[in-house]
């Protein structure tokens, strides 16, 4: 496992005065050189902005570098091509039916939304697809339509349009998986291009303010200098979430035993460092959720990906019990949500700690080193795999390993009556997948689930592809947790990425992009790319905006 | 219903410098006078300051006024006096396991709890029992002890003293339901009585701020008049949670039909206004629960009062499909987190409304005006109550009222076979009932669930005084949601009150105490009084904390 990068420590991050010459300086600030601050600055430099992009990580990406890096573009061009309609009160009705669950309401003008939520929206809707048109027509990222992949909710009646929506970068290999290093590539060779300056390895700590306007940043580096930077414009911090800094994790979201799969920098700065300018914070108590294996999380290994896919069709989770509890095909942000459930009559998280188990059958034919799956082929680090001859072997070993996390788990155990109640819950799940219907859980019954349900043994005739009976040994498993792809609340914004104070107004030079600021998605995870997609459209909506920005300050224009 | 009364509206937080005279000063200013307020007055007042207090209603109370007012006191004078051990490290443990069960470790120094609840945990038990002695001691508010009341999780092994912690204000009567009237007004008349100055009808908009410390705000008044108030020690804010701003509600807490209990008053004021001296939100996703009836909740009734106690025996709650889903005598604030729970197959929350049903026998044996039960005598207002003479007519009249709140519920419904569900349930909870044991909830196993039975029907020799089996009709229900008696996130402090910044320092001449800041108790209600016997130790230590200020910027006192 590679040792997180270095970088600077956090500072204070009290705002300075604008008392002093800068070190650097442009018309744009941008800060973050991942999904979210990449397309800001060469959005912002096309407008013929000098644009200086600050990253804290020894290189560009960020979590984007990562990721799948599918977009999910509402009415995109090649749907419109197509013919296929994607109307915007439905695509708004989809949105908030799945972003506010408890207040939709059909008949409200804005679907139960607040005015804010609506409105940004709407503005994911008119800016995506003109956004990815302009980042493919530079050739800063040019795409691949994917007709056929469904939305998360396809099957919902809101869900007008519930294939087509989702790009992914052109280049990418037909699994998609390696999308995200694709699409980083291609925009920092076009930002490279095209002029966009860019420092890495430098953490920005505060704002420079000066009469009430941000006109600068103050960057520190890990050789301890501290730069100035002068905005002439306008700063955009598109600096990634809070996955990484366990006790803003604990204060605002769902209990989880460890952190997530942004990349490692995402330790939530943006929150300290707007808030002394009155940036008003919404949306802290959703992330962008999915399983993750155990031991990669608690080991905050940086390489670490969602498992974005349950592979197999001969496996079940189970909990501590030896009970399945969910269906484990559900896509990976509702899958994710089991792990968090409260059980208020005894003050426990009985499912903090769940076991995927799979027999030979799915170790020999559904092993993939893709989407995060657990069943890995030989050759792959498989220090995550437990293994049993025998069903009794399996939970011995199982027991074993989660008594080195009882520190971070609550003391999660098996339980007394595992091993026989495993034994009843394999029978039931096999009489289901012989006949191919989950009368539990309905696993495979949703378009979603056959999207992700990876590689299977070809069985010909079945009718439900997602499970097979689970054979005799021997026995596989991993553990499973909650984790964070990143978290999606931060300060809010007006549609135009203007940082807001507490009644409202845009703080004059401050904007925000992506997982650092307040998603308007709420609690929805609406399709594959239902992050980098609204980012896209947000990275081009501000930079529009800051380029209109009056030029500020001189005085800290470099000396 | 009396409509809420008339209070400034909201203006721009944003700090100003003290560049003008004050209209008033003090020693230390205290805002709000409820039950943080009013203590943290009194003791900075006997400390020898000259004290303001100002409070944004029209009278004093807060929230506290509608509380039964138990205080919880660790290790307290009567306790030592009965001989009772009360052990920190004890104390601990049980404080550690509930409000952090995910990370409960009894192995680690601070038994999984952050450096930070760990301290504050600790000042509680430090100085809570010192300052309820101190209030009675002054006859600002004498006690009398409740020697038998047992803590909420009294049965866990970590709870090595489970009854005698709970102190009610003396004079309230036996029921104990009227202690907060009687608190507020004992500590109002000591207020005046000492020498506090109060104005009530102030509204704090902002901090006035010199050189990096606070030392005065700005309020205004119901007349539109902006009173600047210079704090030559310390400003202390006791001006409670967010219960009743829903935008803080729905990025911050769980989904929620409605607001809560705490005083109308109580918008979240404190989370704007610190912003920008650099506070740092913690615990901003957990509240203090409790189930409230649906109809008050939604017209924000400001004397609703929180459904602490369930009473009756022959009744039972059932969700939207007609089963029981949950033991109905949990302890409230576990109850409360039903409600919430999401089902990631649908994406909907199919027990935000649950319905209480209960027969003649209960109506007639278990009716009573205290503890927000909804079963209520002859003469009490019983709007929110639904009967019919069968169930049928019943479930009719039940849908139909659910159906005029479709619109905050995201159209909460009764499922067709809701009826013959229901029957199904009464049938086996009367099953229960005749044996005395709950065999799908644990009904009435735990010393707590008896605690809050309410009145019941005497049967000589029943071991299970919180199950009766359901009569024939007539019928009665009610519709249930949860609601937050109040929040329990806002700045970091110091265990001695003081609002900390980015990095952790203490922002000069700011603190803050009560359901403004962060509680350490995370998730737990450990007790009844959990929350007003620990915001006393707090108004305790920061009002001996501001004492020790260094008088500053005298250019602020009044001209």
């Amino acid at each position: 496992m590679p040792a997180p990068s270095p970088v600077p420590a956090r500072e204070s991050a009290a705002p300075v005065p604008a008392d002093r010459p800068a070190d650097l300086s442009a018309d744009v600030v941008v800060v973050g050189g991942g999904g979210g601050g990449l397309p800001t600055a060469l959005f912002s430099r096309w407008l013929g902005n000098e644009v200086l992009l600050l990253e804290k990580a020894p290189q560009l990406g960020g979590t984007a570098a990562k990721a799948a890096f599918w977009y999910w573009v509402p009415n995109n061009e090649p749907m419109r091509a197509a013919g296929l309609v994607d109307d915007e009160q439905d695509y708004l009705r989809y949105v908030a039916r799945l972003a506010r669950p408890a207040g939709y309401d059909p008949s409200s003008p804005t679907f139960g939304l607040s005015e804010w939520e609506h409105a940004m929206c709407r503005a994911i809707y008119e800016s995506a697809s003109p956004a990815a048109e302009l980042l493919a027509e530079r050739g800063a990222l040019r795409y691949r339509h994917c007709p056929d992949v469904v939305d998360y909710w396809s099957e919902l009646p809101e869900d007008k349009a519930p294939k087509g929506r989702v790009l992914v970068p052109a280049g990418a290999r037909e699994s998609m998986s390696d999308g995200g290093a694709v699409g980083v590539a291609a925009m920092a060779a076009a930002a490279e291009r095209d002029g966009v300056g860019v420092r890495t390895g430098h953490r920005v700590q505060r704002l420079v303010v000066d009469d009430g306007a941000v006109v600068g940043v103050e960057a520190t580096t890990i050789d301890g200098r501290t730069v100035r930077v002068a905005a002439r414009k306008a700063v955009v911090f598109a600096s990634g979430g809070f996955t990484h800094d366990p006790d803003l994790r604990r204060n605002f979201l769902p209990p989880s035993v460890a952190g997530g799969c942004a990349a490692v920098t995402n330790e939530g700065d943006f929150l300290a460092i707007a808030g002394p300018v009155g940036a008003q914070l919404r949306n802290m108590n959703n992330a962008w959720m999915c399983p993750v294996p155990l031991e990669r999380a608690v080991a905050r290994d940086p390489g670490m990906i969602g498992m974005f896919s349950v592979a197999g069709d001969s496996t079940v989770f189970v909990d501590v019990r030896g009970s399945r509890v969910v269906n484990e095909k559900l896509q990976y942000n509702e899958l994710a949500q089991t792990f968090g459930r409260y059980d208020a009559a005894t003050g426990t998280y009985p499912y903090l700690v769940l076991v995927q188990l799979w027999d030979q059958r799915t170790q020999d034919c559904s092993a993939s080193d893709e989407y995060g799956r657990q069943v890995v082929p030989p050759g792959a680090d498989d220090s995550h795999v437990i293994s049993g001859a025998t069903l009794e072997e399996l939970a011995a070993a199982v027991a074993a390993r989660l008594a080195r996390y009882a520190a971070v788990t609550g003391g999660l155990a098996l339980s007394d009556d595992f091993l026989p109640n495993l034994r009843a819950t394999i029978e039931r799940f096999n009489g289901f997948a012989a006949r191919g219907v989950d009368e539990d859980f309905h696993r495979g019954e949703k378009p979603v689930q056959l999207l992700f349900n990876g590689p299977v043994k070809d069985e010909p005739g079945r009718t439900n592809p997602t499970m097979w009976p689970i054979g005799d040994g021997p026995y596989y498993a991993s553990l499973i947790t909650a984790g964070t792809l990143d978290t999606k609340g931060g300060p809010r914004t007006s549609p135009d990425g203007q940082v807001l104070d507490s009644i409202g107004a845009p703080v004059p030079g401050l904007y925000g992009v992506g997982n650092c600021v307040a998603s308007a998605s709420a609690q929805a995870y609406w399709a594959g790319g239902a992050t980098l997609g609204p980012i896209i459209a947000f990275a081009h909506r501000a930079a529009t905006a800051a380029d209109r920005e009056p030029v500020r300050d001189p005085s800290t224009t470099p000396a």
